[in-house]
């Protein structure tokens, strides 16, 4: 199962109600955090999940209101008492921007790994797998995407049947091979096909762009910017490479996505729930984020039993 | 009059209720602040009192907490169709800082003065009169006066004896010399004494140094970092060069000032009026400070009438 949780829903400047976009995800017990906008470390204070096991800080880009509180972020990271290394992964550029804000947290008690990826790439960081898309806003940008593999049903049957010792099944249950008197027992033996894992995707800050719906694909929950919900502000979202509501919904449609919630609301719009329909017109599953809204998203097989 | 409030009052780290200590003076509709850390625009907000004619940003020093939310200021200052230049002050570094922090909010509709100060340097910034005072902390930390002076009363009579035209009275009444039909008037002759100003100083971070008595001379409103209210924490005071309530206190009643706030609490700390006595003890005008307190002070003569 994945947690995850909406730290902030603005675009642009962080309101008092409304905090700038980020989106945490907890996977067991390890932390991954996009974008860490100016107070972003206020609401990690207040959903409760502690800093310390904050493994890995993705950016989609460098505009201030995505990573203003980087600093203020690792300085309490520090003070958490978190000794493991801290990985940044973003797009070319984030070795410059950090040395930048380095200034004013030149001493930090872990190591900070610097991670420029390119779009389309795919890694796995600690225990998460993460997918990078190139989006196109008025710097380069990247959405991200963040799956959790789930293995094969362990076939007690099967194993029954070659004579595996009970004793050897939890470790080909976890995918190793065992050499145990003599035979070597592979998990491929017990282990059924791979299961339906979890997919969360995240999207802001772009124009609609064709490349979205094959990679937020099939998401279990997908969050993408609405900058604007308002229809007649197509101009404007064109000028500043952002979306409205309904161009979200359609990318939503078009992925086949279970869910969708919006976030990054621009802050001339104070209730964001009022244009939600021109989002559900396209994608009915569609609901309006908020800051510390939060799911906990089960293995398919774990809630059909 | 000089409007005064305190937009936040914690140390270290924002806190949801708490935010990093911070403090905006208005005077005549220009704004000055002194330190602006993560979160510090958000209560700018909700204080309402506009981003546009922040003329001034004082740094008491560049830990994180003090300065982390500049760029994101800017960045809403500049939303706010500021073409002006802004002005910030601090001590030494204070360029390399900047450049650092640029990096994320490299594009600002106005210009940015850079003004690296000393200590004991006295300056007129606008509106402002402007004091710095070395402290004792673990980087080099200045604390701040700002005085408004007050002109001698125009004195009537005297302008009647003297037969000064009623239409020149303003000029003389703003400190200008007028010459008029051959005669040059000035306006000693009308005006008496300089009367008593309005002193506001703030001292944070810092060890209780001999010379703030001195500097914070007969304040009208003294605002002192408060990180400890726990006596035994000395020991702990003295090692991360922060003061207890009572060392404020203390200066407090030193420098003969009229009342004092404390600011700049430690997280540790979530009941910060608990301990208040211990600052009472030696100087009984003390207050906590909270988020947006505020105070308009006036001129004694104004209370007075």
């Amino acid at each position: 199962m994945l947690d995850v949780a909406l730290l902030g829903t603005g675009g642009m400047m962080p309101l008092p109600d409304r905090f700038l976009t980020s989106l945490l995800l907890r996977l067991k017990g390890h932390m991954l955090l996009i974008d860490c906008g100016e107070g972003t470390q206020i609401t990690l204070k207040q959903m409760g999940w502690g800093f310390k096991n904050i493994d890995v800080i993705c950016f989609t880009h460098y505009h201030a209101d995505h990573i203003s509180g980087l600093p203020g972020l690792l300085l309490t990271i520090g003070n958490s008492d978190r000794r493991e290394p801290v990985v940044l992964m973003g797009p070319h550029g984030l070795k410059r921007v950090y040395e930048g804000l380095k200034t004013i947290c030149p001493e930090l008690p872990f190591e900070v790994i610097i991670n420029e990826i390119d779009p389309w790439e795919n890694m796995e960081v600690g225990v998460f797998n993460i997918s990078a898309c190139k989006l196109e806003h008025k710097i380069t940008c990247l959405g991200y995407r963040i799956d959790v593999k789930r293995i094969g049903k362990f076939n007690v049957e099967k194993a029954k049947a070659l004579n595996i010792p009970i004793k050897l099944w939890s470790l080909l249950q976890k995918r190793e091979s065992v050499e145990f008197e003599g035979n070597i027992y592979t998990s491929d033996m017990v282990l059924g096909d791979e299961r339906k894992g979890i997919r969360v995707s995240y999207i802001t800050d772009s124009r609609p762009v064709s490349a979205i719906p094959g990679f937020i694909k099939g998401s279990d929950l997908f969050i993408c910017e609405g900058m604007y919900g308002e229809e007649e502000k197509l101009q404007k979202a064109k000028e500043y490479k952002h979306m409205l509501y309904s161009e979200a919904g359609r990318l939503a449609a078009e992925g086949c996505v279970k869910e969708m919630w919006l976030t990054h609301f621009s802050p001339s719009m104070p209730f964001p729930e009022e244009y939600i329909r021109n989002a559900r017109k396209y994608f009915s599953n569609t609901y309006v984020g908020k800051d510390r809204k939060n799911v906990t998203l089960l293995f398919e097989d774990d809630i059909n039993g």
